[in-house]
């Protein structure tokens, strides 16, 4: 067990702390609520930034860039979007030595002030739709601030489009909820359920939330991204008035969603163990290590080193990236130089020592389940290929098993309090309640309805005890 | 001539404001100084990013991020850095509905913070080198904005570095520079003069400022980006200290470098012409636009389009990209479907009509020169790519003619003051006096010394009169 790294059933929050630290993926920031994604953090954002640009373009969007600061006035012109985001905001008063007249916000989200730039951009329906998507840093005033989790300033992608007709947004919402799941499940190796959020949950000034929900290690939930259909409240609020086929002035309907640094919070309580960070192969910065291992300076560095940075070379030539490290620290004990890149999480280990280079093998050691493998020297890039596939399909089969055995039914409001007590978990409940029943059960149990699941499954609501209540999964939540 | 653009003649900033709006590169934002980057301009921001990107990584560099908000008391640690930047900062007062104890600045440049980050990080010269960029925006207050050139808010890189030793730091100082000097010149076609400043053009707190200096088509300097040098000041400022080879302490060299969507406007300002934008090739996202052309519906949808769609599909295999579009708007009057693809300065137009259709021809247009070149079919595509590179070629090439044409030798100060006020340009004079005496130069003719030539070549000054100085370039500015 890593002596550096608190066993996440003796602090779960402190283990989380321990293998950020382990991997240097983020420290805290000398402001307050703010976090610095150092060098290693930062790479696994640049790879599902690249992940999820390439379903962006893929799918019809082009990226732009707004303003970071927002006037104040705007959040006023809807009355859901400023009682929820008011409370979060940090206010710039002053600029170039003066008071400003006007206060500006730093965005917490840029529905406002790109609203207010798609009502002179848009004239008829010749110009719609418009998909646009912006990659920036908003800023949520945050007190209890967690590396990744929550913190006043983060990273994230926002998605601002707007549409001839309610049918044409609402798919666009449905789809880019599609995108963040495949990107989650495939790239992450993060099972997710998609669904909609209860009438409690939704974004301030939206219509319909939808939401990508994650089971971390300890069987909290976890929002990893979100797609709001909108209708026409911020189109009415900023007038984006277009003229329909017809000749008439119509109101368009827009969508916006989001996914951010987050997920790297969820990526870390998904997969990591005792021993600190894993990393699913696809979004690893590295995703194999090679370590030549000799006491003999000579033999290390005129024979271990060569064929070991020549393996680099061919396995980066296969994988179509800079993708393999060479460990050249050889005076370092060997126990060390493993517990680092173990900590670092890199999926693969490739072990070469003198005596595999007599028996011209080369020691291949998983980072998800410690399994070794002694493979010949012809076999090894292919046998690389081949775990790198395998590790990524069994961290998300892992993680999708762990889900389903913390999940379980509660035919009753006291079932599912004495869940939520007990195992945690996810509770799987009919619920048809009001916002002020979500108030309840959260003060009551901690728990809150993280995502209604899709489907047809319809049963009696075990708050209101009426019919017609939608199956809904119940967590507590990060 | 178009009529939505204002001639350079007539008025050059009327003529940049129209090129951008016609091609639809940016906005105001309803934010004092500050911009909205469109979908156009922020697609060749990317592609400036991609190329700068690579290089970082080359040279050994890697990703990370840092806060958007500083304590204000962090500019006042070093002495010059607070004097230059403190009139220009945006300040957050308040946060989550509570004024804030010490109010934060919005990060103009990182120096600060990171240097205190890198005080925490750096312990040992095992350390060493740390080679950090990032990718953000900053905010410096503009009073008199222009769309990319000045604005309150921009995005940037900034590269942070931390050496050993004095060498190193000068090293990567140059580095960097070459790095701007190569990317300017290889794929915006933007020739620079690259060299240091003089002491009054110093970035504050830098001991040596390196800049890439542009000629403008109206003869105006802009400065495309710059290299500091920045000794030991912000160590000794944030202590950034190490352990040394000999087991003392000792205070890092670190260096700074930046570029901006600034070049965005460089570009703009050295291509265009009357009649709109013009985009070199090597960062176009649409390098070339087919155009089939035909009155008959039928003839357009069902045997040009489709033509129109393979040639397009062929080329961006060629190509590696996305890089060809189709018009399809085949309604419109051909001269105005020109008109637009033309304002919006993609390199490429091939017209795809019946005539062509039965000849068995492809009409090229290229939007530098207008030149028009009727070409096989099956010649099409290695013509496609070799105008290309003919095109991105050429549009270095008349820059650097242009930029030699109007560059002038100035023996004595009221030589230099003639020049400037008759034919502007850049002058070429030996100068080694004092801030003081630029000050001075400035008042008098609006011109600033804009980088000092590289080189050996030294003389007498035409302020002082001493020898020894260098030569070096003056010009008015943006």
């Amino acid at each position: 067990m890593a002596r550096n790294i608190t066993p996440r059933k003796d602090n779960y929050s402190q283990w989380y702390l321990d293998v950020i630290k382990a991997a240097e993926l983020a420290d805290y920031a000398p402001v307050r609520g703010c976090m610095v994604i150092r060098p290693t953090g930062y790479a696994i954002w640049e790879n599902i930034q690249a992940k999820l640009d390439a379903e962006f373009k893929r799918t019809g969007h082009v990226n732009a860039y707004f303003p970071l600061l927002i006037p104040n006035s705007f959040f006023q012109r809807e009355a859901e979007h400023v009682e929820g985001f008011a409370p979060e905001l940090a206010m710039v008063t002053h600029g170039g030595g003066e008071e400003l007249e006007e206060p500006y916000a730093v965005r917490p989200t840029s529905e406002t002030v790109i609203g207010y730039m798609y009502s002179k951009w848009i004239q008829s329906w010749r110009d719609l739709p418009v998909l646009i998507n912006q990659w920036c840093n908003v800023m949520r005033w945050e007190k209890r601030p967690r590396l990744f989790l929550r913190t006043s300033e983060f990273l994230w992608q926002e998605g601002h489009t707007a549409h001839e007709t309610a049918e044409e947004a609402q798919e666009e919402t449905i789809r880019m909820l599609g995108v963040y799941r495949k990107v989650l499940e495939e790239e992450l190796a993060v099972p997710v359920l998609a669904g909609e959020k209860t009438a409690g949950e939704r974004f301030p000034g939206a219509d319909h939330t939808y939401t990508c929900e994650a089971m971390m290690s300890d069987g909290k939930a976890l929002q990893s991204a979100t797609s709001h259909f909108l209708g026409q409240n911020f189109a009415k609020a900023f007038n984006i008035q277009y003229q329909n086929r017809q000749g008439e002035l119509a109101y368009c309907w827009t969508s916006s969603w989001g996914m951010s640094t987050r997920t790297i919070g969820a990526v870390i309580m998904t997969h990591s163990d005792d021993d600190g960070l894993i990393i699913p192969p696809r979004i690893a910065p590295v995703k194999a290590v090679i370590i030549p291992l000799s006491k003999d300076e000579s033999i290390a560095e005129n024979v271990l080193f060569p064929k070991a940075k020549e393996l680099a070379a061919k396995l980066d030539e296969e994988l179509g990236g800079m993708f393999t490290k060479v460990d050249t620290d050889f005076h370092a004990r060997p126990a060390d130089r493993f517990f680092t890149h173990l900590q670092h999480g890199i999926p693969l280990r490739l072990e070469l020592g003198e005596k595999d280079l007599a028996a011209g093998t080369v020691r291949l050691v998983r980072r998800d389940t410690g399994a070794k493998l002694d493979v010949k020297n012809e076999s090894v890039i292919p046998t690389v290929k081949q775990l790198l596939t395998d590790i990524q399909a069994d961290m998300f089969k892992r993680a999708k098993d762990f889900r389903e055995a913390n999940t379980h039914d509660a035919k009753t409001y006291d079932e599912l309090k004495a869940i939520i007590d007990s195992e945690g978990g996810f509770v799987r409940a009919y619920f048809g309640g009001t916002p002020e029943d979500e108030v309840r059960i959260r003060e009551e149990t901690g728990a809150t309805p993280r995502v209604i699941l899709p489907g047809d499954n319809m049963g009696k609501c075990i708050i209101t005890g009426q019919d017609n209540a939608r199956l809904t999964i119940f967590a507590k939540a990060y």
